[in-house]
């Protein structure tokens, strides 16, 4: 019924093949294609053009695309490197962005009517950064209303009755389907981790603070981190080295030395690792085929997992759903009071409801986070990473609501950097493995969740 | 009925005039004489001691002196310095330390059952910053309950019947009456400066950041801040120099470079200063004889001083008292709820009140600071300082209050240095002026705080 599969967790750089349709490309594959100009940037977006207009009418993944805005970037990346200028890290690499990420040059809707029509007037910090490092900013993908759970329009692609989750909706099944080999989402609770679950594809949610927040839509300052989206492990890594910049005007912004994560990821373990498998407290929600699936992968890594009890994770659980819904009736209840009419009933619940946390519960929960953490951070010595579901089960039926982020948020709210792999399936659909490292190690991280890909396929 | 008098705002360092008794010495006159072994720290203790045993039985500024352990420390210092060994800034200089603040040879009890003969195994960050700068740590002074409102024992040196003023009660009496050069006290609303302006001595609450609050009782983490007491801005100035170290276990701590305030302060200003006079929003709670020394001072200013009004004030006092109520309702909400019947009555009504805020009026509060700092930020590139009153007016008769902070709160609440100078009188009671710079300009506060009170007494 559920069986491990590993995709493209390892893909051979074997540089001077055919490279068949552009769109297929891994981003590592595109832009060393683009460098040694065997592909054009005109030739990949052109042919990620055609994927969307082949499947955008089921998928529904964008919010806005201005096809020609596009392709006049690609061009002039390609005039760019016609005339022998050093390159960046993505050029010439279309690149889709959540419509709650600040865009100079479109909209961002928010998929709310209180953002109807707003161009922003600067990029955010991360938009910037990937304009910096060459990228072309293909357009905005669909999210859930403010990035909180009333569904946007996007099917999953991999069985279009099913929710592709939420709120990074577009992002995830657009990086699914071959629309763009990365895209930008945002997580608070689980809106990386778990679209990435449902679509199959592998995310990010680096450590917080690694990634600008300039210029993102505002819904928890504390929680609030930009994911990433690819369909392997060395593009996680090449995106998190174009995002990753220092920025001043985003106050958690961490401004110490950022190794280079690519070649962290790319090299091999010193030792092979050992996971530490936490069921964590939601465990019981999960559906009967996520435990098959997770008792056969256990079985198939044999020696190299030890099941680990954290009863505090229930206290990170609760913690993060505190602060969540106290910083979201913060920002989002102005809102509210202005325009009221514009904000769905099920947001407005929401919102009522985090308007009745207590200061002090908030406070509380705030403070509780780097008590809560050093635990993690102390397993973490004994063990690679942390093995968790990255969802309840495989993708719910039906578009009426995303998902449970439940087996997100506790990592979201410790801060740490967490990687789902897309390595299981069942009834058709996949269900991926979350992946936790420590804080600012998310090069590790990475590293350890190639390595596990690729012993799934029997590489290592 | 109210005169502006200049009081010990810059003493002259003729350095070899007879020295009289040392407890009256200034903490600058002391060290140097030491320094140059005109005196021993153990006579200068000798003498403070002696003044407390005069003075003691009426003010009741110690909660906790051990007069023999001072006096070892004294001759250990003595004895350093016989030796020929490098002397710090402060070296034989008793100073009294607030006893919320911890001390690893003497009790900490914050005037609560709750820390009934509670011993810290550590000296707070502060504490230990002064014993590396050679000082003699005295002894704790009387503190409110918990550095609250509930008023400890202490009295008003100036006039027995009169309250001190609170929390930092002891410390502004001791000084005030020279039982010692220097203390520390702590500021979350009004608690460092109402005093000072109350008993007629100068104080400092430095930038939010300069002074490590490691191992400080905590009733809100975003307000607390150290302050200092003394009998002329070069002893402020040099106890801040030896206070303020940075300190990374105080997550608020400042870590850019810290220029000597002694030297800035001692410094005559560029250009004669022009103060900025504003009313702040409680004015109209003012005592008249407050408001009479006002006109007369502001009248001796002449071209120096300009009124300003800045109506966002108002907003600064609301969302201080907002962030303190919380805050304190998190940390001290925990004492209530496990031994309530060692809380106050008063105490515990304030913690109730606070328990009731929400979040999200508690998370606007936080963010609108930097907001309302700027505009203060702002004012101060035309100003030299700001002038307000240091409290709405002398210290109210009785002991059963410690008077209102509400001149005070919104300072603590934008982090801004604050510096009481004790130039005015009224009914035989002291009036302090407050003085706000910006942010990180200490040194430029208290070289303006000197060259006003110089001023007044016609030097400059």
């Amino acid at each position: 019924m559920a069986k491990a599969t590993a995709k493209g967790g390892a893909r051979s750089k074997s540089a001077h093949k055919p490279l068949g349709n552009p769109a297929d490309l891994t981003a590592c594959e595109a832009a060393a294609a683009i460098a040694r100009r065997d592909l054009t940037s005109e030739e990949l977006v052109t042919a990620c053009i055609a994927r969307i207009d082949q499947l955008e009418p089921e998928v529904k993944a964008w919010a806005f695309l201005g096809r020609d805005h596009a392709l006049d970037q690609a061009r002039a990346a390609d005039a760019w490197a016609r005339e022998g200028k050093g390159l960046g890290l993505l050029h010439g690499v279309p690149v889709g962005i959540k419509d709650v990420i600040d865009t100079a040059d479109m909209p961002t809707e928010a998929n709310s009517a209180l953002f109807k029509d707003y161009r922003p007037r600067q990029d955010a910090g991360c938009v910037a950064a990937l304009r910096a490092a060459g990228a072309v900013i293909m357009g905005k993908t669909v999210t859930t209303e403010l990035a909180s759970s009333t569904p946007g329009a996007t099917r999953n692609p991999r069985n279009l009755a099913h929710t592709p989750g939420g709120s990074s909706s577009g992002s995830a099944a657009a990086v699914a389907c071959g629309m763009v080999p990365l895209a930008l989402g945002t997580q608070t609770a689980g809106s990386v981790i778990r679209p990435a679950s449902f679509c199959g594809v592998y995310a990010m949610k680096p450590t917080f603070g690694l990634v600008s927040r300039r210029g993102v839509l505002l819904q928890s300052h504390t929680l609030d981190t930009i994911g990433l989206y690819a369909r392997c492990i060395e593009d996680l890594a090449l995106l998190a080295d174009a995002a990753a910049v220092h920025d001043s005007q985003d106050p958690v912004s961490i401004s110490a030395a950022r190794p280079r994560l690519s070649a962290i990821a790319a090299s091999d373990p010193p030792l092979p690792p050992v996971f530490a498998f936490i069921r964590t407290p939601a465990w019981e929600q999960t559906s009967p085929v996520l435990r098959e699936a997770y008792t056969e992968l256990i079985a198939e890594l044999g020696g190299r997992v030890e099941e680990v009890d954290m009863p505090t994770l229930a206290q990170a659980t609760e913690c993060q759903r505190i602060v969540q819904s106290a910083e979201n009736a913060a920002y989002y209840g102005l809102f509210r009071e202005r325009k009221p009419e514009l904000v769905s009933d099920g947001l407005t619940e929401r919102l009522k409801s985090g308007a009745r946390i207590a200061a002090q519960d908030y406070i509380r929960a705030v403070n509780m986070r780097d008590m809560l953490y050093a635990a993690v951070e102390d397993l973490l010595t004994h063990y690679s990473a942390i093995l968790a579901p990255s969802s309840l089960g495989p993708a719910p039926k039906g578009l009426s609501n995303t998902g449970d982020p439940v087996m997100n948020g506790l990592w979201t709210y410790l801060g740490t950097p967490t990687v789902n792999v897309p390595l299981l399936e069942a009834d058709g659909l996949p269900i991926g493995v979350q992946l936790i490292g420590a804080r600012r190690d998310d090069g590790r991280l990475l590293r350890n969740a190639r390595w596990l890909a690729r012993h799934l396929a029997g590489e290592v």
